[in-house]
């Protein structure tokens, strides 16, 4: 559910960074360090177990045959012989998180009796087909893609409902950002073993030429521009500020005393990183209730870091307003003394992401005029040489429509498929590239105007507002509709 | 067209014939190596072209990027920008060879003024990935699978729209027998690229345990039983007839002149062989007019045979009656004195259905006691060892079944994709592993009692009776529904 996908071009573009004014975060290594520890879930509700799963599914060379272990999680409690199976199609990252993040799921298994799956996407956590060795090269991460990733998914569901004797028993997937658009895609291209899917917050029309491409950050910042004109213009003023610095005699100091760094910084771009990730981040869980997601948060945190802007007086200086804005992201439980802002050391290990995004993920992103970030174009060749450069091959960017669609995609989904459901919160800048309107009867688009990034799979709260809790009401009388419609048709 | 589908198990059951009394026919090499001379059709109406095709298209190893040159053929004459392009999604073998069997979308082009592609299957004809070692091995074999083959045709496809400025042209494609297997599940995995499929005598449920593994035996037994009890016990008696000889001094001398064969036979089975052919490929193609197909037979060619039987004094021996029989399928012209029975020199030739057998396309047959042919059983155990010791590799039989479904068909199908006409005619055996009733109001089954394999598919003939006629009639209305619905949904 965590949008890594956001975190794909840093490493690229800090080498670009002086002719491209733009630079998307990533995650800090040590926080998906952490995220690796499978003991940083000691309560979580699932068992662990390990699939015997085949490299390459598409192929039948020897070496194709290779089996790694991929693990999945499962929660039986609730779970009676025949009623369904609810799967999480896992995205990239470590599988607990996503559990820990997708409470819905458990939320509503007593409701249908359901059995719970969570499976780890492959080449994530603990689901590494070569081990420490699998970002080593493009020959072994060249089995790291979404088609492979869906097949995985379809072997482990098939066996898992022979060997639990659950052959009747319909299963409906579930996902979250990268995870919805495999689910979605999941319940297009294998109908047979998935009779629906629930795909929160997927941007399945990011690709290609579909959604404009400055879409996202425009986004981004109309959140801001939405909770104060003054909060938008002072973060769209202060990268120029930030620029300015780097060219002041004593600059970078200054900028790290403002900045409260742990380390003096070498280089503005640094900074300039720190603040862009809290922005963003912030925009995509901008949730109703506090939340710890990417890091832990305020209820409404967007609105929150523009109360802070906007509470200094005009006087102040830009950086420090935004310095303190971004802090609530870095440091909203106050622990933090210093901020070690910086973390180029780790930018270019090979990570899953980053391989999948220089391969066939590839979302063009460019910051225009009405944004709050600097304006910026997005160049195919300049993007597939840094992949080439990296890792020896080059993205394919027109695979994913060709592969799964999305161009018109209402003419071709009214009349082909069932059993979707997009669900959308406006307020996240992914929602942009997501699927906005129902395209047919039962391929239909859950929108909230004041939604976040897939905020309908957290667990519900006593504090949730009453439209999120409507959102949900009606996501399982949809799950429920599809599955009294399947067991109508078992009479076929 | 051709099913080579049937020529599979022949190189592996020769080694157990001893064991199993059964023995697929597979065209003779010489057959398939004219086939894939294309001055064999100097006069077919279509241009030849090449696309730089991808060999892997669902991994990024550096060598997935391969290029190979991909054959198509074209033809334009009828087209008009914005209208239809009508696809013919090639199966195992020459391209030339299905374009040349398939004169129905060239006697309808007109109507709909549609651009026609016949696309030659990866690793058939001249489109080999790695020249004349492409069967070399595993390692470059293993690119030869029906997932690939789907992605070529949707990758060369949308090039081909948008290098012709064909956008706006509705893609409907077309695929007999294996290729109709293809049709169907490109229109059901690539919706976004095919507005609908015919597939002609596609027998999609021929995997796994979905259809009783002794159908298509009995299938074609009960073609000659329809025309008559004598022919059908004839035929019957005749293996036991057979495999008597091999036990008895000179033999197989005395069977070499009753088979009027060029060269003494070395074995019994060559001319089990050599009859298991001639009886089940022309009970595929009975065909109700003179046709060229597999070999050039009169119409009717089952009930002929049997006239041969039946107009034999009683006291005739039996083998002499199946011999003349059988004749018929290898001689019709009469232009043969002698017949060169037994190829066993070429059978361990590796060639790409037998490849595509042993690795996905494992369909299960056996011989039941109701039909015409020696009992016989099949090990899911066996096979796969013979797999793997001529290949390398072992089978995955249930593969095609996860894949592309097909358990429960009408359940999952009711309510899922739409467009699809499955065609089929009863005389052919493969038809009981198609799908013989509507799964929806829009994947519907066109079923004759008297068609064979892909009959619809062949050009119009005088001689075309009325019931074939209005198929291909109500073939046409149905594929100008599609367009019609596409154009309105232009509209959306």
């Amino acid at each position: 559910m965590a949008l890594f996908l956001l975190l794909l071009p840093l490493f690229f573009l800090s080498s670009l960074a002086n002719s491209l004014p733009i630079l998307f975060p990533r995650a800090p290594q040590s926080l998906l360090a952490n995220l690796s520890e499978s003991n940083k879930y000691p309560n979580l509700p699932y068992s662990a177990h390990y699939f015997p799963q085949q490299l390459d599914h598409f192929s039948y060379q020897p070496k194709s045959y290779t089996i790694f272990y991929q693990k999945y999680l499962m929660n039986s409690t609730f779970w009676e012989r025949g009623e369904p199976i609810f799967v999480y199609t896992g995205n990239e990252g470590d599988i607990e998180w996503f559990a820990a993040n997708t409470g819905f799921m458990m939320d509503i298994a007593p409701k249908f009796r359901a059995l719970l799956v969570f499976i780890e996407h492959r080449y994530y956590g603990t689901s590494k087909p070569f081990g420490e060795k699998s970002y080593e090269s493009a020959d072994k991460l060249g089995y790291l893609n979404s088609a492979q990733a869906l097949a995985d998914y379809a072997v482990l569901i098939r066996s898992l409902k022979h060997n639990m004797s659950a052959e009747s028993s319909p299963v409906v997937v579930f996902g979250g950002s990268y995870g919805g658009m495999l689910a979605a895609w999941f319940r297009l291209k294998y109908p047979q073993i998935a009779i629906g899917a629930l795909a929160s917050s997927a941007p399945i029309l990011q690709f290609d030429d579909i959604t404009p491409w400055s879409s996202f950050y425009d986004g981004v910042s109309q959140d801001y521009k939405d909770e104060s004109i003054n909060c938008f213009e002072v973060i769209k003023k202060g990268w120029d500020e930030l620029m300015r610095l780097s060219s002041v005699k004593n600059g970078l100091s200054e900028l790290s005393t403002t900045f409260k760094t742990c380390k003096t910084l070498h280089s503005v771009y640094q900074a300039r990183d720190w603040l862009w990730e809290a922005f963003v981040y912030t925009a995509m869980v901008d949730y109703p209730t506090k939340a710890n997601f990417m890091k832990p948060l305020p209820a409404n945190p967007v609105q929150e870091m523009c109360r802070i802007i906007d509470g200094f007086p005009p006087e102040v200086d830009i950086l420090t307003k935004v310095f303190s804005a971004a802090s609530l992201y870095y440091n909203y439980s106050g622990s933090q003394s210093c901020f070690n802002i910086g973390y180029e050391a780790d930018v270019h290990g090979l990570d899953g992401w980053d391989w999948q995004a220089c391969t066939e993920m590839v979302m063009p992103m460019t910051c225009s005029n009405k944004s709050m970030f600097p304006p910026s174009a997005y160049d195919y060749k300049e993007f597939g040489d840094q992949c080439k450069k990296t890792y020896g091959v080059r993205p394919r960017p027109h695979w994913i429509t060709t592969e799964y669609g999305g161009h018109n995609i209402k003419q071709v989904l009214s009349r082909f498929g069932s059993n979707i459901i997009f669900s959308n919160g406006m307020k996240d800048p992914w929602s942009r590239g997501g699927v906005l309107e129902n395209l047919s009867s039962s391929i239909v688009a859950l929108v909230t105007a004041k939604g976040a990034h897939h905020v309908d799979f957290r667990s519900a709260t006593e504090e949730d507002p009453t439209w999120l809790i409507e959102q949900r009401t009606l996501e399982v009388e949809i799950i429920r509709s599809w599955i009294d419609k399947y067991r109508e048709d078992e009479m076929i």
